[in-house]
């Protein structure tokens, strides 16, 4: 059996759906949770405790392992591929899989050595587009389009029962890296976080309300690229050419 | 999209989770709810009322067209075909589905114009052994071996799961069935009680304790059948003539 995807709530505002998404991991044989500022102050109270743990049923070992977070970006900073739980689309170009599919793709990018996440938004509200940016991409459940609403644990469940059916099963062909390796979230948001400093320093942000959507939009189209360490060096590089301009290089004798 | 198997609860304890099954029943666009004894008197008092509208999210009109019932053999009387979830292995020989090839096999099921549902037993403890044996088959969820309890909603989510996703694929080739047409629950269940008493009339059951376990394998075995209504007069009109004994008939004269 592959090594599973890292199972990450996002802001769970009740701790009986922690306790029940815990208890979906354990069926599913999903061992990590990372819990992202959860509503509830952690560690829990003693009542909270108790109520985790009547949810949980029997699944607190994955409780006791669980690892909190301040922001998404610290939870999923040494993974190489996240997907993000969404049922609604959202104006975002993004890769949409349904968890049959993501789940193949979880095992062969296991094979391959990468470590993977799947992240879950807060039960009302689901992820925000800051957060859905953030992963490489989605996984929406096709249900009845009636009656869309699943709960939290639910939704772990899918994903997990999924992801442990397709432990039978070949994944299809995947990329090959060269003498690189995938590169992890962090590498990608220090990259993000120097390109939209720079354009900021370079006036690129005419309006003001229009640089949410087009970080996202920048973002969000090299997400998909599925760069490797040694590409998102490269392009280190070129921004650093681009900002330092011309410099009686070679280039420029030419 | 074909017509989806009818959801029978069996005994359940808590409203809360009639209400969480009536949720996933609408998640994967299925309709026809059955219950059978739920521990609450029904229909339920304010108190409970509230508390499974509350579980059930929105998925009210599927409560509300439930209908309730006070034996299995009732519940199921009218259809052709039911599958009994169960986790554990029972010691009678029987077909055992996982959800996905289940799925598959209702479908062509509701081609061929057949009639089916699927039995969930009380929370704590699943179904028993004489329910069990009033199936035609079983489905077993592959999970974690080591941690098998799923609650009674999310076993109602992943068999009407994998249900809606067969609805896009191409079952395998189905039984066809002449002139006749399978029989149903009640004609199966008519046959077995007039087989038994016949039997007993015999004086085949010689230690009462041996009764149950011999009975419920000649259920087992003849439900594996899959007989047509056609097949179960005929083996009705062989109990008559075996009961009745030599009667100077055209073999008798041979």
């Amino acid at each position: 059996m592959t090594d599973g995807p890292v199972i990450i709530l996002v802001h769970p505002q009740l701790v009986e759906n922690i306790g029940m998404a815990a208890r979906a991991m354990a069926n599913c044989a999903l061992a990590e949770l990372r819990i992202v500022k959860p509503r509830d102050p952690w560690p829990l109270g003693e009542a909270h405790q108790r109520r985790i743990s009547g949810a949980a049923s029997g699944a607190d070992y994955i409780l006791d392992g669980a690892r909190l977070y301040e922001k998404v970006e610290e939870a999923i900073a040494d993974l190489n591929y996240v997907y993000a739980t969404a049922a609604r689309t959202h104006d975002m170009v993004n890769k949409i899989f349904t968890p049959r599919a993501a789940a193949l793709d979880m095992k062969a990018r296991a094979l391959a050595g990468q470590k993977t996440g799947v992240m879950f938004g807060p039960e009302r509200t689901g992820l925000v587009n800051d957060h859905i940016v953030l992963a490489n991409a989605k996984i929406t459940v096709p249900l009845n389009p009636a009656f869309t609403s699943l709960n939290l644990a639910q939704t772990v469940l899918l994903v997990g029962y999924e992801w442990y059916q397709a432990q039978n099963e070949t994944p299809p062909l995947q990329t090959h890296y060269g003498d690189s390796r995938p590169a992890t979230c962090e590498e990608y948001l220090n990259f993000y976080r120097r390109l939209e400093e720079e354009l900021e320093a370079a006036g690129f942000f005419v309006a003001d309300h229009m640089r949410p959507a087009m970080t996202r939009s920048l973002q969000s189209m090299l997400q998909r690229a599925e760069m490797t360490e040694q590409e998102i060096r490269t392009w280190h590089g070129v921004i650093s050419a681009l900002v330092n301009g011309p410099k009686r290089s070679d280039k420029s004798k030419a």
